[in-house]
């Protein structure tokens, strides 16, 4: 496999690691870090530009900042021979997939990965290994492809879940974008109430909800305004429960205090247990017509139903008119994901 | 010295524990733990009430709930002996401070020490070792009975600040209690926005963030009562602050939004550090006369500039007129201690 790394940072060099020890592949790498990048073992090829790294690539991985993630996919993908799958590795989705304009070689991705370190120098090829890894195609993406990236990101070390975009930016709002605004919300707050110098020790519970106060600027200015609409929908959603909370307290309401207390607990574990993958899995098998979307639809509906493609793998008959597919899916999901390959019309054989 | 523990649980025990081995106090200690305490070694005596607890005690200390903490102490006071002091472990101080009726011999406190385990088999001697302990007295407070617990509080291991009782409980609003309220909002807005089904893996900010969302009803729904007011004052503050980070937001403002980030990054830092203690400490002594309220008068006034007293001691004069008073003050806020102490009144000797 020719792996084209368009952009060598921190996350592009551990892709470039993972996928030259683990899937043997040449990995060519663009940017400021490329030289480096090769000198770490990172890089096969430092190339000079865009057209030099994808010219025979299987999969081109963009790794650029999200501000101009949009308008270095739109090149990637005009310099891109017609068989190279592209992808992107940034945490808001909406705004690069509507970039891709429906080209069926798209497929948005974003692995849950990172460190408090940037730059090429810091690249480790396990950064990945059991990372979440959010792959959101459209119906246009070919199936063909999909599986591709789908396989990159497993051997790499990664768990691909496969999201629409949408539900994937809301639910990034949600979970870290919101908890950012809140942290930077707490410490105003808490500034402002203790004032300058009478300030008194803080406990543990304050060091842990405000850890990402303050966050690297340049990277969450530009998070902030790449998933605006999507972040603005959960501050709003917040200011609801924070106005409803504050009636609660007002209330004194003994009862409705634990029951809300409770719920929060509740709540929470559920979160945190969704979130938990591994254990067994059972392999599905199911045979597909040959046209277009349909892999990415099967992808979706189990992905929008929670449904998680531990690996996946895609063989054409030899009279090319269909494909039969091999998905694996966590035990506990199989018996839902075959009752949703059923009703798509691609029971499982 | 002879040390009454009213309520022999965790914190209570602990104290036993460290009072016994450090202090060479003898201890007694009340509540359905004190014989499982004398087993442990916490206790020297388990009582079977409050009156032989506290009968010749030099020091009592109220271990129970937030929401009976004002009716004990009120009968704590009423049992012990005149040249008793009496102070409690409480993490909201207005109520109990309130309970105590300006009675010379109470002492509001409150360790931030803690376990996410109760009851006094899980009684630890450095429980308390590092952490802030914040004393509340009162104008009406003894000089003497102030030292004693003053001294209790450096002696089981922990920092005393003394700081005015309403400062406390805004403080506390600030820097614990909204935490908690945010953190439950933070999880009923996520399982809100991502469904029963469709729940992505969350990352560790989401983790971090939400780690005492829905913590031990029993005791939180105690706190969010008894701290009311000062909670519901910052409750709207960060409503405000919501308000504004939302417009912001909405604004696209790339510079106010990196000014934001920046803020609330420098803020978190200042809060932090403020909490930080240790370091090198200046003796400070002064002589004062021998009148109601003078020593408390000291440490609020330290105390509300955001100096700590690391250590005191206090000698009456032979012919008990005056009282020879040493401060250990951080080096760093020495000079301020020392203007400070110029201001009362009671220069530095």
């Amino acid at each position: 496999m020719i792996l084209a790394v368009i952009g060598t940072g921190l996350i592009g060099g551990s892709l470039g690691l993972a996928a030259r020890s683990r899937l043997d592949a040449h990995v060519r790498g663009t940017g400021r870090g490329g030289p480096r990048g090769v000198e770490l073992g990172a890089l096969d090829e430092a190339c000079g530009d865009i057209a030099a790294a994808v010219d025979g690539a299987d999969v081109a991985v963009v790794c650029a900042p999200v501000d101009v993630l949009p308008a270095v996919t739109r090149e990637v993908l005009s310099l891109a021979p017609p068989g190279c799958a592209v992808t992107d590795v940034g945490s808001t989705k909406q705004a690069v997939v509507a970039a891709a304009q429906g080209d069926e070689r798209f497929v948005g991705g974003h692995p849950l990965a990172g460190a408090e370190v940037a730059g090429v120098e810091h690249a480790r090829e396990d950064l990945f290994d059991d990372a979440t890894w959010y792959l959101t195609p459209r119906p246009s993406t070919s199936g063909v492809l999909l599986e591709r990236v789908h396989r990159l990101v497993t051997g790499v070390g990664a768990r691909p879940l496969v999201v629409d975009p949408d539900d994937h930016d809301r639910a990034m709002a949600a979970v870290s974008h919101l908890p950012h605004v809140l942290a930077n919300v707490l410490v105003a707050q808490a500034a402002g109430a203790l004032g300058g110098e009478r300030v008194p020790a803080t406990g543990p519970s304050f060091r842990d909800a405000t850890r990402v106060a303050g966050a690297n600027p340049r990277i969450w200015t530009g998070i902030y305004k790449a998933n605006r609409e999507a972040l603005l929908e959960q501050v709003d959603g917040a200011l609801e429960q924070l106005a409803r909370a504050r009636e609660l307290l007002a209330s004194g309401d003994e009862p409705a205090l634990d029951a809300w207390q409770r719920a929060a607990g509740e709540d929470r574990r559920m979160l945190l247990e969704a979130g938990l993958a591994g254990g067994p899995v059972r392999e599905l098998r199911v045979a597909v017509p040959n046209r277009p979307g349909v892999i990415a639809d099967i992808a979706l509906t189990l992905g929008r139903s929670g449904v998680n493609i531990a690996d996946m793998s895609l063989t054409p008959s030899p009279d090319g008119t269909r494909g039969l597919v091999a998905l694996w899916i966590a035990e506990r999901q199989a018996d839902r994901a075959t009752t949703l390959l059923a009703e798509l019309g691609t029971p499982v054989l």
